[in-house]
């Protein structure tokens, strides 16, 4: 095929593109750093969306919208906050265009120039305006917990950008409470990061590390921040998701104080936690092949498609009357949480003009998890073929699957899925991770020859530092490596810096990170 | 209390703001014009997106996600659509903020200016970006029709702001749509107004007036904008929806073309249509009263709320317990179209430290559709009380409702209230159309000394003009009233400007309006 996605063997970064333009899930735009999130692509969205949004419902949380603009003046009031984002801001300075003088075309009107005051950024974040806000709407203990969150968009001027994984403007949701105690707010830190660990293994299949970043990684503005970490294909990480304790850091900044029940004045307490469309490279990083988007099924925007085949209308009548009656049994299944209490979302494709071949991996570069065929000879034995999108080739395709009951065995199928990629993500990361407990052992791991855009064959590196900011400055530099978390239940023994010798109590992981 | 609402015949503008606010619905941030959209204000959104969502859906579309950012080169390519945007856009001529010479605050980066050809406007719709971007997906009727939606934010600088009705950002969907013929795309205008006057009439209970506007209140940049107009309680006009027919405008503009089934070279054919969280304004003033938010049980953020009572302990533990029946045998009801396929919203309100009066009109603000009081004596009858807040006072209140079966009862008092408040507004709307034959009639209609801000007791006005923007403009200045639509089915009888006493082929409707 003139269209076939590049190898990931051949060129990973190339594979990565590929898979996102050619399955119809983003493409870049003619504005500078920003992407088209095209129908495919929004669909997965709104799939992790809605999943996402019931975790945080189940967990007491209610949705609110804030305004996209921050005035510049918000943005100076934590100064560790200020210093991370004020050189990737898009500035807005003024209200209106007019025409220039020579009539040839716009230009920003210097009569709606924005005064010093006044001007304004895109949020990429939203902390300072929504402290802003709370400071109005907290001013007693009953006012807490506040636990908001809120879909939106975000930008951060990146130079370098990568559809899905980093790109200007992206889509997130960010999580904002309001707590009485440090304790509450540690409690919800935690609460909401394994939140994201559960969605990222129970929903899109992909296991994460999960345990803070050093102070040299946490959010600007955050006294500490965990995070889940997930491993590509190609042996890099993947920051999939962060929640951060924010102390009293922002209530501070902004003044946010509540009298308690002994009346006494207390400035609150907060976290912030996000994901975002970033979810969405991960997710194709994890699963996808050669042939293109593997797509767990909890997510995928459809669960099955169905090829009626035949070479003339005799022969393809009792096909497509066979995937009908079968594209309704599926739909008609019990809605469920293994679904999101959505019918089963089936398709029929009647490209009869394109040969089979074509047509089957048109639907494997779309990831659709399972695709049913039904020609003149299954006709006759009022059976079907049913092949599952995780296991290429004849291995993952069974004949002669009776039709009655092939809605149940579809649906078995489909679950049996979505546990096998966990697995088998699970495993390649297991045998993927190492240890170095010499300085050669840990150079050899990360070698400098290898393109920082390929990476293929890195591993997750588990070794002992000192934990100071200058061996990690030293391996960011040298490596191109960073510390990705201090993992949760996996403490390990104490030992010495790989890298100075001073004592380290306890390994932690590094990788080169996406 | 310290804390009612005024009272509508008081201060109709206070009244609104009252209720956006006391409601809990949204609130002005110190962002200039744009609010912040409070949790039940959100959650009241999210409704009705989803109710959208579906219809969309069922009418073939998908959802996709463009940038915020719009070159401002794009702006310029098409006329009509520069000349009614270009004057309250918000422009970005940065990407950096650096610290000041001084040290003191932050200021745009002068090292990170956008060159002339970079400047970027947020979206106030997003015509421009979309088209630039179908002319890579358009090449042959085989791409085509294109049926695509997106949910947004969009930025129009407006000087003259008002919670939800205007305001300098807000949420929306706008779809863009390209077809190989006019007639596909006239199709599709009318069938996507079609749409919006079924979400108004069906989930808002808000009848409304489907016709196109007049070419002095069309979108800039379309052939003809159609549109739903709503009757406000004050006799104010809102428009609520519209969907434009773009002829080939923005095709031409972008110089999308794409090769029919004979070869030939054609630009497409366009619409666009959208509504906005103003529908939010539109759903308060058409059913909420002096005691606050009156919502329309299908878009409910709680459908309903039981209050259970007692003085102590003793009294209050049955009442408890037969709530949480009730809820739980609500919850439990079949999942239906009516209520969006989720089960019931129920809560219960355990504010026992307040006064069973404070409680009730709490809820009432709030715009439960149904209360249950279940108190000491109810429990003794076996009973329950249920109010329903469409009919304010013991109208509304039924006393000794069997707990056995109230639940079905209060499935069916919710399905009753939807229809109610439609027949309601409805009524009202028709009790305040007026016809005006004569100028002095129409004076009278439109009187000068009516507050702008206030308005209430206007009217919708049918007469007759001789459709020259001409008499529009005068219209405008001298009654602050314009041509709100000519609505379909409703052709009338010819007869003579009311203004210029020239021919007229039908009366239209004249109003003041948000």
């Amino acid at each position: 095929m003139a269209d076939a996605i590049t190898p990931r063997a051949k060129d990973y970064p190339r594979w990565y593109l590929d898979v996102v333009q050619k399955a119809g899930l983003a493409d870049n735009s003619d504005v500078r750093g920003c992407m088209v999130i095209k129908p495919t692509g929004y669909a997965l969205w709104e799939k992790m969306q809605r999943a996402l949004d019931r975790l945080f419902k189940d967990t007491g949380h209610v949705n609110a919208y804030f305004p996209l603009f921050i005035p510049k003046r918000y943005l100076e009031k934590e100064a560790e906050h200020v210093e991370g984002f004020a050189k990737e801001c898009a500035v807005v300075t003024h209200h209106r265009l007019v025409a220039k003088p020579d009539g040839k075309g716009l230009m920003p009107d210097p009569k709606a120039a924005l005064g010093d005051d006044e001007i304004l950024v895109i949020r990429p974040t939203s902390e300072t305006i929504i402290w802003r806000t709370y400071k109005e709407w907290i001013q007693s203990y009953r006012d807490l917990p506040l636990l908001i969150n809120q879909w939106a968009n975000v930008v951060r001027w990146e130079m370098r950008t990568r559809l899905f994984l980093r790109t200007a403007e992206f889509l997130w949701q960010e999580g904002h409470t309001a707590h009485a105690t440090a304790k509450e707010a540690e409690e919800e830190t935690h609460r909401m990061v394994d939140v994201y660990r559960r969605f990222a293994e129970e929903w899109m299949a992909m296991p994460v590390l999960v345990g803070p970043k050093t102070d040299a990684q946490k959010f600007p503005g955050a006294v500490y921040t965990l995070c889940i970490e997930a491993m590509m294909q190609d042996g890099k990480a993947l920051q999939a998701g962060t929640s951060h304790f924010l102390g009293q850091n922002f209530a501070k900044a902004f003044d946010v104080t509540f009298k308690d029940a002994a009346n006494k004045e207390e400035h609150a307490w907060a976290t912030s936690w996000g994901v975002s469309t970033r979810l969405i490279g991960g997710l194709i990083m994890t699963h996808s092949d050669d042939n293109g988007l593997v797509c767990p099924p909890r997510l995928a925007p459809t669960h099955v498609v169905i090829v009626p085949l035949g070479r003339n209308d005799a022969e393809r009548g009792p096909s497509i009357a066979a995937a009908e009656t079968l594209a309704a049994e599926l739909r008609a299944l019990p809605r469920d949480d293994f679904y999101g209490y959505e019918p089963i979302a089936v398709k029929i494709d009647t490209m009869f003009d394109k040969q089979p071949g074509f047509r089957y991996a048109e639907h494997e570069l779309r990831g659709v998890p399972v695709r049913v065929e039904i020609g003149p000879k299954d006709i006759e034995k009022a059976a079907c073929a049913v092949a599952r999108r995780d296991v290429p080739g004849k291995e993952g395709k069974q004949f002669g699957v009776p039709l009655t009951g092939a809605a149940a065995h579809i649906d078995a199928l489909l679950r049996d899925i979505q546990v096998k990629l966990f697995e088998k993500a699970k495993a390649f990361r297991d045998a993927n991770t190492v240890t170095a407990n010499t300085l050669d052992e840990f150079k050899a791991l990360f070698p400098m020859e290898k393109d920082d855009e390929g990476g293929s064959g890195l591993k997750f590196v588990l070794a002992h530092y000192d934990g100071s900011r200058e061996v990690e400055d030293l391996v960011q530099k040298e490596y191109k490596a960073t510390v990705r978390c201090l993992p949760f239940g996996d403490a390990g023994e104490p030992g010495t810096c790989v890298f100075t010798g001073k004592p380290s109590p306890r390994r932690v992981v590094f990788a080169r990170a996406y």
